[in-house]
């Protein structure tokens, strides 16, 4: 098929989050493992997932302006989730990362043209835009029914295990 | 909130559909209506809807390559839907204007850093992963349960006549 969508001529789907939504949840799933007393160095997240750090700034700092995680600084500062994991959604860190731009933008093209509806006859909204938007709903609903601590829970046990034991190691370091 | 998501600092969300979508959805609209022995022009359609012929272009030729119209030249060709409405969802509109890409790529980042998960480990999807995979799902078949026959049936009355009218007009003209 040609991928023809868009002005760009790009080759990629306009449909693709971002790798720092990926960053994002998973330093969420580590920092929900970190003691509230030992918040995590920006450069041990880094470490951690093997992520380029400056990069991985920008979503840590996106996820501070969100008010999902809090950062300390000083010689022992480091981030910290801002709230409990049960109260941090997916959908929250994919709002704080990627934005909250609607998928699908009406642009009422049904309102131009040589026999353009007029604004009174468009009080409805269009059923593409609906239907468009509905889809965009079950997605947000999806994602909004999962919590940081169900994605912990959901966790394999070796996962979890090397998490905890490294967070240890580094505790034991400092 | 600062719109920190991509390695370009754009300042949109990467999950924006382009507006072709709209157009090409648009366009399944008016061509389930228009008569099979009378193939819309492009520039008609782009006329109808008040659009840039030239990207407007680029749409049709991903709806003809993914079978979804099909075009015929000559001085009396133009575009006609290649099966019946019935049988094109709007998942098949938006796969072929903007591209099959899933939204969430998994990278494993799991499998990095310090203390990695081994593949062996990751036979079972990432939890996250697994998550926005659902939520992806969710929104597809939302679009995949929606036909360009059903959008047909849930328009207004006015928006189908002034185009039913509109198609007369150019089939007396021609």
């Amino acid at each position: 098929m040609d991928n023809i969508h868009n002005y760009a001529g790009s080759m990629m789907s306009a449909m693709e989050l971002p790798s720092t939504v990926e960053w994002g949840m998973h330093c969420c799933w580590l920092l929900a493992q970190t003691p509230p007393d030992s918040p995590l160095p920006r450069r041990r997240l880094a470490e951690f997932y093997g992520l380029p750090e400056p990069y991985l700034a920008k979503a840590l700092k996106a996820l501070v302006n969100a008010g999902i995680l809090v950062a300390t600084t000083g010689p022992r500062g480091g981030y910290l989730l801002a709230r409990p994991a049960e109260k941090i959604t997916a959908l929250d860190v994919v709002i704080a990362v990627d934005g909250d731009t609607e998928m699908f933008r009406c642009t009422e093209i049904r309102q131009r043209g040589p026999v353009g509806l007029s604004p009174g006859q468009c009080r409805r909204s269009c059923g593409i835009a609906s239907l468009m938007h509905n889809a965009e709903t079950a997605w947000r609903n999806e994602l909004a029914a999962t919590t940081i601590a169900d994605l912990l829970t959901s966790s394999a046990m070796g996962s979890r295990s090397r998490a905890t034991k490294w967070l240890g190691t580094l505790a034991a370091r400092s």
